[in-house]
C-alpha cells in the first residue's frame, strides 16, 4: 500500500482531518498529504503535529493534482465545500468525507455531480469528546467501522478507493444507504445525544446535587460533552429522521409512565427486561 | 475502629451484602460478622468466600444479639423486613438499610418504630452491573458517597453510629431527607436508567444494527444492564417522582423536536450548550 495514492488531500484540519493526516503519513499511503484548514493556526498545529506535507487556506489551490480527497470540515459545509471541490478536480479524483449524516450530502452529490459519481460518503465511527489537530492521533481510525455509501449511481473504482483508503488506516468497512443510514444514526447516536443533553441540563437546574452523582450519570451523560455546533449541524442535516426518533421514545415513554403510575410491577420489570436484553442483543456482548 | 461493633447482621446475601461483610471483616470492624440469606446457596457462598462468620435462613434469628444491623434486601422487600427485625432487638441496636429509595423505607419505620427512632435509612452510592454474591469485593464502598437519613426524630447515637460505620468501610457520608432524596435521584439516577432502558429496546427492535453502535451508545446504555427486578422495585418504591422526572423531560424533549422541525440553529446550539456546560457543572469537573 505504500503510496498507494500521490496527492491526499484533507479539507478541515480539525481531530478528525489531522488523526487522517497522522495515519496516512505514517502509514506511506501517499506521496504527499495537503491540508486545507479555516484559519492559518490550526493548520500550523496540523503541519507541527507531522499530520501534513503543505497547508491551504483555499480549498481551490488544494484540489488540482490531488487524487483523492477527504472533506471533514462540519457536516452543514460539506455541500458548499463539494461545489468549490467538483470544478477544481481532474475526471480521475475520488473524494469522500467524514460526516455522520449522510443522506443530505450524497443527494446533493448525486444532483450536482457527473455520473459516475466520484464521490462516496463516508462516516467512520470514530471520534473523541476532545477536538482540533492538538488531539490528533495516527490510531484513531483504527478497529473502528466505517460506514460508506452503496449504490448503483457510484463508479465502481471510486468506491473500490474509498474502502481500500479506510482499511488501510485500520478500519473495517461495512456499505449502507445513506437515507438507510441517517434513520438508523438518528436513533442509535443522535437520539441518545439529544437525551444525554436533555438529562444534565435537567439536573443542572437544581444545585447542589453533587453527592447524588454516581458513576452510571457519568457515562450515561458523556455524550453530552460534545461539541454543540457538531450536534446543531447533525440536528439541521437530519432532521425528519430525529423527529422520528424523538416521537417512538415519546411513545414508548409515555408507556412506561403510565406503568409507573399505575405500579404495574410486571410492565415495570418487562420493561427493563426488554432494555437489558435489547442491549445484550445490539451489542452481541 | 478495631471491634467498635460486637455483632453486625446482614441482612441479604447479594453483592452488596456480601461486599459489606468482606469489609467490616477485612477491617475488623466487629467480632462477628452474620448474614441472613434467602436461599443456603447464596449464603455458603458468602460464608465460602469469607463474607461472614455465621448464616441464618431466618432473620429473626440473626437479630437477638446483634448491635448493628444492615438490611440489603431488595428495596420493596425492606419494610416487611423492619416489621421482622423490630420485635426481636434489643433497645440499642442500630437499623440501618442500602435502599436506592429512601421515602417510602423511612416513612414505613417512622410511623412503626419507637421514637427517638434507631433506624436510620441509608443509601450507598456504590454496585456494579454484577450481583450476586461471587462478585462481592471488600473495596466495593470504598471512595463510594453515602446518603444517610437526616431528621429530629432519629436517635443521634443512632445517626452517629450509621455514619461512623460507613466512614468506617471507606465511603463519604452526606446527610439528606429521605424524600428530598428521592426527588432528586428520580432525575439523577432513575430516569437515566429508564431512558437507557427505552433506547436499548427501540434499537434492538430492529436486526443488523451492531455496525452502527459506537462508543457512545455502549456508554449511553450501559446503565440498562442493571437486574430488572431492582428497577422494577425503584419503580414501585418511588413512582410519583419518576413520574414528574419523565414528565420534565417529555417536556423538554417537546421543545428540542420542535427546533429541530424547525431547523432551528440558534435553539439546537444553545440546547446542546445547556447540556455540555450542565454536565460539566454537575460532574464538577
Amino acid at each position: 500500500m505504500k503510496n498507494r495514492f500521490k496527492i491526499v488531500t484533507i479539507v478541515g484540519a480539525g481531530l478528525l482531518g489531522a488523526s487522517l493526516g497522522l495515519a496516512v503519513k505514517q502509514r506511506s499511503l501517499a506521496r504527499t498529504v495537503r491540508g486545507v484548514g479555516h484559519r492559518q493556526a490550526s493548520l500550523d498545529k496540523a503541519l507541527d503535529g507531522g499530520a501534513l506535507d503543505e497547508g491551504f487556506l483555499d480549498v481551490r489551490e488544494a484540489v488540482p493534482g490531488a487524487d483523492f480527497i477527504v472533506v471533514c470540515t462540519p457536516a452543514a459545509r460539506i455541500p458548499e465545500m463539494l461545489d468549490l471541490i467538483l470544478p477544481c478536480c481532474s475526471p480521475e479524483t475520488v473524494v469522500t468525507d467524514v460526516a455522520s449524516t449522510k443522506a443530505n450530502i450524497c443527494r446533493h452529490a448525486r444532483d450536482t455531480w457527473p455520473r459516475p459519481l466520484k464521490f462516496v460518503g463516508s462516516h467512520p465511527m470514530a471520534g473523541s469528546e476532545k477536538s482540533g489537530p492538538e488531539h490528533a492521533s495516527a490510531h484513531l481510525y483504527e478497529g473502528s467501522t466505517v460506514l460508506v455509501e452503496e449504490g448503483n449511481h457510484l463508479a465502481p473504482a471510486a468506491r473500490d478507493a474509498v474502502c481500500e483508503f479506510w482499511r488501510a488506516v485500520g478500519a473495517d468497512v461495512v456499505g449502507v444507504d445513506p437515507v438507510i443510514h441517517d434513520a438508523i444514526v438518528a436513533r442509535t447516536s443522535h437520539l441518545p445525544h439529544i437525551l444525554a443533553a436533555a438529562v444534565a441540563s435537567l439536573v443542572a437546574r437544581q444545585d447542589g446535587l453533587r453527592p447524588f452523582i454516581g458513576k452510571g450519570f457519568k457515562d450515561f451523560t458523556r455524550i453530552a460533552a460534545g461539541r454543540p455546533e457538531v450536534w446543531r449541524d447533525i440536528c439541521l442535516t437530519n432532521g425528519s429522521a430525529i423527529v422520528n426518533a424523538i416521537d417512538e421514545i415519546m411513545a414508548d415513554l409515555e408507556k412506561i409512565r403510565h406503568a409507573v403510575q399505575e405500579a404495574d410491577g410486571t410492565r415495570i420489570e418487562a420493561f427493563f427486561e426488554k432494555g437489558r436484553l435489547g442491549r445484550h442483543e445490539v451489542l452481541g456482548a
